[in-house]
């Protein structure tokens, strides 16, 4: 019998129609994709601000490597087991943006450093004590930034002293350099108006502030500020404190960032990520399709059907959607009919599949493994 | 660089004391598992109806031949990829409790026929046009179930002569079979009350009977009634009418089934499946662990954390999560200390995971991959 994981065979072949893929499969139109790429690249180039896109988003080192290619300084993730995929895939620098405390996943992250640049973050004494213990297995340095609370609530430091002991102990510790300051406010990407984002982005940046002067006046040297997501990368790069921008989804986009409103001074992406189902089942009322919460996460709501603002994907299930009319006028698709679905959140979404499928011209033109699916340790 | 999905690693080795498992991790107390295996095997026993437990919960090929060791007849999927992760770890009777209308997955499960008896569901006429074009691709006759809607208002015939005109085509169709009625009631199985609950079932088995009696009179021979889940079954096996019994949570339970209310005439399991996690974070409101949407599914609500009733999980994002606090006297667990969450939905929590770690007495006893992760095809 089986004694590992399967690999999922690849939901598709080369040059397939589209109407020939597996379902539910997700989809990457890669003139939309590429054109996001380039987009984000040049912004930063313009406003001077490095790139580091977060590879939390994709999981996949064909894109990370796509964004390195554009001008990105190389990758943030998560998590240690994303960052050995990444660095297996080729990567060379990847800041994991997250606290990291269990010792052997510690000395995983120290004995990457033998092929890569690795940076990690630090909000807590015990936690700096672990990295501290590690560290001497680094073939070289790792970067520390400390984070900071900036709004959102969950982890950071709160107080400017608790920075500063942190400071300390990195600079009499062996292998670790004190690179910057974490700075992501999660909680503004999805406030809906851009006066709201712009808020919570100035209350951020007064938080930075105030850390980087005391550390700079307590002798630090160079800091590099980093942090920002799709829904606000354009005030932090404005900001004249940020030196480096973290945002994820604007590879994919999804239906949540797709509910932001986007002032002028906004960019928003094209949506490139779809979900491709096909109805099961079908009667008068409704159509069932075959994608429920194993192949797109709802944890921000329900996906929208592209293209087809007269339908309403609702009651998902493990393996099911139903699609119900949004208008009287609305006709629901046949038995067998696809549906093209945009996920509601992109990043867990994507964390179900084995494999995007880049369709260019209605045809599978990219196969592209999603290397650290399932890298959540 | 690499070309196709990764494995991941277990999360753990043989003997490991369970501090040593690396988090976020899917724990099975292998006592507590191993009583609700024998629980239910020894209820279909004494009440002489068919096990066929759900595949869908678990997606492991182990514990689908534990169930079949114990007296179950076959187990039930609802995707062909997870019919053939199932045919693979050596099951020989599987259920595809489901409509397929594809060609290529239809091909895929004729083809299945060559090691196993399969079974698969229909409820549209053009859906059961697409079988009859794939089966005399199958080795042996595929047996075919009549989906009946018995109330939960998704898949399903809804009209006694639609039954009738389905069975005359499968009738006259080579390598398929009428082997019975499909009669799940899904949305019953998390009604609070098991007054509900038990109303919800006596209603599905009045359309039951009508429909069977419906088919004998038109000619049909002996019918298998399958159908029912965790927080029904005893229902549908009391009734007289449901030959076969396919409960899935019940080797697991999550805290949805919790909190159903379980009267005397009921049936609860035991809690064995367990999200280990660790706390990367803590400050005096909160603490943050290394769990979020990408190692749990959130779709039934937050997860319960294990003997700890002080404490509660919430604002969960993609790789975090929060305890607060649930009474004055609760004290916060510690940087680095472990917890076990009891996840709100089993099913698409396990679909996220790679591997099963066996635990008893605390230490880790058994590895089981999840060969039908991912299969969601």
């Amino acid at each position: 019998m089986t004694s590992i994981p399967s690999v999922r065979p690849a939901p598709a072949a080369f040059g397939d129609p589209v109407s020939a893929v597996d379902t539910p499969a997700l989809l990457v139109e890669l003139g939309a994709f590429e054109r996001n790429i380039a987009r984000m690249a040049a912004f930063a180039k313009e406003k001077g601000v490095r790139l580091r896109p977060h590879g939390k988003t994709h999981k996949c080192a064909t894109i990370a490597r796509a964004q390195i290619d554009a001008g990105a300084v190389g990758v943030c993730c998560q998590k240690v087991s994303e960052a050995e995929a990444f660095v297996a895939g080729g990567v060379e620098d990847v800041l994991v943006s997250n606290e990291i405390v269990m010792p052997s996943k510690l000395r995983r992250l120290a004995a990457l450093t033998a092929k890569a640049r690795i940076g990690v973050c630090v909000d807590h004494p015990r936690g700096l004590e672990a990295l501290i213990a590690a560290a001497p297995e680094a073939a070289r340095p790792i970067d520390v930034y400390i984070e900071l609370d900036v709004g959102g609530g969950r982890c950071g430091i709160e107080r400017i002293e608790d920075g500063l002991r942190l400071m300390d102990r990195i600079g009499a510790a062996r292998n670790l350099a004190l690179a910057g300051i974490q700075a992501y406010q999660g909680s503004a990407q999805h406030l809906r108006k851009p006066a709201e984002r712009r808020a919570a982005i100035e209350e951020a940046v007064r938080r930075v502030v105030a850390l980087r002067e005391a550390l700079t006046k307590h002798g630090a040297g160079q800091l590099i500020v980093t942090g920002a997501g799709t829904g606000t990368f354009y005030l932090e790069a404005a900001s004249g404190v940020y030196d480096e921008i973290q945002p994820g989804s604007y590879i994919f986009m999804d239906r949540d960032y797709g509910d932001n409103e986007w002032a002028a001074e906004a960019w928003r992406f094209e949506n490139s990520l779809f979900l491709l189902t096909t109805v099961m089942s079908r009667r008068a009322s409704h159509a069932v399709v075959d994608a429920g919460h194993k192949s797109h996460g709802v944890d921000s709501g329900m996906p929208a059907v592209a293209g087809r603002a007269d339908l309403l994907y609702d009651r998902p299930s493990d393996e099911h959607g139903e699609i119900f009319p949004a208008t009287p006028q609305a006709v629901l698709p046949e038995l067998g009919q696809q549906l093209r679905l945009i996920p509601g959140h992109c990043d867990p979404t994507v964390n179900l599949h084995d494999w995007l499928v880049g369709i260019r011209d209605g045809h599978v033109a990219a196969l592209w493994p999603i290397e650290a699916r399932g890298a959540f340790s």
